[in-house]
C-alpha cells in the first residue's frame, strides 16, 4: 500500500517530530486524542500508535476508544510506555493495555525492567514476549527485537539519537508505519529500527551537533532506498 | 502596521511552527486555548486563527470565547477546518462556525468537499464562497482565492510542502497575519498564500529533503520582500 | 553531578525546543503535566521549571502538586510567568505562585512591570528581588541577574534569539538546568544567561536566518565548554 494512513496517539512533546518523520516515509499522519472522534480516525488507518508519554484522563478515555476500535477493524498496534519507570501510575496502565493485544511493545531497558520486574537482558525481552504474546522491540545500543522464539539483534544507529527529544518516540511510530505495510511483527519491527538506525547513521555524517541531526534525520529518512537498506544492515539473529 | 499582533487557536503538533512563521514574518503569535484568558488575548490582537486540528471540549470552548471577541471587537478571523473529511463532529463544528462569519476560510480539496457536499472544482469554491459570505482560500498544487466574484490562482509552490506536517495550518496562519495588514480578504488571502508558496519555492533550492526544507522555508519568510514578491509572483485571474 | 534530571511544567509551545536545549545540555528532561504523576517526576528530578504560558485548570493543579513535592524535597525551581502582561488571571496566579519561594524568577521587561506594578530598571528589579525574597533574572538586550544586593549585567545574545518562538522559555529551562548543579542562585542565573547568549552568538555566526538559527543555537549549546565560556562572556556588576 502507498502512503498508508498512521493514526498516533503521543504525547505532546513527540507530535510534530513524529509527524514528519512519517511524511518523510510516505505515510500519513493523524494525531487528534479526542475521545469522541478517534475511533473514525483509527477505522480509517493502517496502524496505530499509543504512546504514554503524556498520560491524562482524556488520553486514557481516547486510548481505550483508539483500541477497542483497532481490535474491532484488526488493525496492528504499537504501544510505546513511555517512563513506566518514572510513574507507577503508568505502569499500572501499560500493564492493562498489554491485555489488550499490541502486535508490538516498543520500548528501553528501564522500561522493560520495570514492566518484567526483572532485568531487561535480550532473555528478559524474549521471556517477556512468550508471556504477554506480544513482539517485544528492546531499543539501546544495540536493538533487540523478539517473538520469543526469534531474536534479531540490530547494531545500526548514532549517538546523537540519544540528544534528540521523542526519538524513541519517532520510532515506535515507524514501527507503527512498517506494520501497516507487513504483518510479521519481527520483521515490520526489525524493518524500521532498521531505517531509523541507518538513518542516525547518514545524519550522523552531516551533523554539527543534536539541533542539525535532528534535521538531518528527517532528510535521511526520505531518502532511504532498498539498496541503502541492504548495503548497511547490520542484523544478527 | 508594524509588528501584528496574532492570535492563534491552533493545533499542538502546528502551534511551534506556526509560532515560527508568524515570528519570521515580523508579528508577534500568542497562542494560548485557555477559555478564561483568550478573550482578552484576541481583543489586544489585529487577527485571529482558528483551527479545528485539536478538537476537544476546552477547545471549543475557547474558540466561542474567542469568536465572539473577535466579532464585538472587529477583529478579522481565518478558519481553518483541518480534516473535517476524517471526522463528522469536526464538520458539524465548522459548519457552526461559518455561520459566525470568519473572513477566509483556508482548506484543501477533500475538506472543502466535505463542506460544500460535492466536489471541490474554482467553481465550487465560488460558489462556496458566495452561500457562505466567506473568501475561500484552496489550497492545492495551484492555490484559488475567491468570494465568488474575483477569482485569483496562485501556481507558487514546492513538492516539498505536502512533507512538512501542519504546513497548510501554517499556511492559515499566514492568511492571518495578512488580514491584520489588509482589510480586502481576497488581496490579503492572495498575499499571503503567494508569500508562502514563494518561501516554499526559495527553500526547495536549498533543501536536502523535508527535514531541512521546513528550516529553510522559515529562513526565506524572513527575507522576502517586495521586489523578489513582484518577481516572482505568479497569479492569474 | 552528571545528568541532572529537570522536571518542565511548560508550555505546549515550547516543549520540544525546550527538551532538546536540556538534552544538549546534558540533562535528563521530564515534561508531564499529569497532576497524579508530577510529584514523583518532581521527587526524582534536581530542579523544577514551572511556565505559565499554557495556562488551564489542569496546569494549575499540577504546578500546585509540583511546587508542594519541590518544598518538601528542598528542589530548587524557577518561575517564568510568560506574558502575564496579556493576562490578568496569568498575573494573579503568579503573585500566588511567588509566595512558594521560587529560587529565580526568570521574565522580560513587560512581565516585570505588570509584577511590579511599575517600570522595569535594574533598581526595579533589584528591589522586586528584595521584598519577594528570589532571585530575578531579567532578560532584555542586556540581561540582569539581582538578588538585591547583587547585580549582574549580562550583555552576550543575539538579535534573532527574539525571532525564535519559547527562546525565553528555553532560557528558564537553562535557568533550572543551572540550578541543579549550583545552589547559588544568582551565580546559577547568570551562568545559564551567560550560556544561552554565547550559544546565540555562535548561532548567530553560522545562521541564514530564524529557522537555521534555532537548529544552530542547539548545537552550539552541545559543544559550549569552559574555555569559550571564559572567552567570549561580557559581564559587567
Amino acid at each position: 500500500m502507498r502512503h498508508p494512513r498512521i493514526h498516533c496517539i503521543t504525547n505532546v512533546v513527540a507530535q510534530n517530530f513524529s509527524a514528519n518523520v512519517l511524511l518523510a516515509l510516505d505515510c500519513i499522519p493523524s494525531m487528534t486524542v479526542s475521545p469522541e472522534e478517534v475511533g473514525s480516525f483509527v477505522t480509517g488507518a493502517q496502524a496505530l500508535l499509543i504512546n504514554l508519554g503524556t498520560f491524562d484522563a482524556g488520553r486514557r478515555e481516547a486510548i481505550m476508544s483508539a483500541t477497542e476500535a483497532a481490535a474491532r477493524a484488526g488493525i496492528p498496534w504499537v504501544l510505546d510506555p513511555v517512563l513506566v519507570d518514572r510513574s507507577p501510575s503508568r505502569a499500572a496502565f501499560a500493564r492493562e493495555l498489554l491485555t489488550r493485544r499490541p502486535a508490538v511493545l516498543r520500548l528501553n531497558d528501564a522500561e522493560l525492567g520495570v514492566l518484567s520486574g526483572g532485568s531487561a537482558s535480550p532473555d528478559a525481552a524474549r521471556s517477556y514476549a512468550v508471556h504477554n504474546h506480544v513482539v517485544v522491540a528492546l531499543s539501546g545500543e544495540i536493538d533487540v527485537i523478539t517473538d520469543g522464539l526469534r531474536v534479531t539483534a540490530i547494531s545500526n544507529g548514532h549517538a546523537l539519537m540519544t540528544k534528540v527529544t521523542a526519538m524513541g518516540c519517532a520510532a515506535s511510530a515507524v514501527v507503527a508505519s512498517c506494520l501497516a505495510v507487513e504483518a510479521d511483527a519481527v520483521l515490520a519491527s526489525t524493518a524500521a529500527l532498521t531505517i531509523l538506525g541507518i538513518a542516525g547513521e547518514v545524519a550522523g555524517e552531516k551533523a554539527a551537533g543534536p539541533g542539525t541531526f535532528a534535521v538531518a534525520i528527517i532528510d535521511a529518512l526520505a531518502s532511504i532506498d532498498g539498496p541503502m537498506l541492504a548495503s548497511r544492515a547490520r542484523l544478527s539473529s
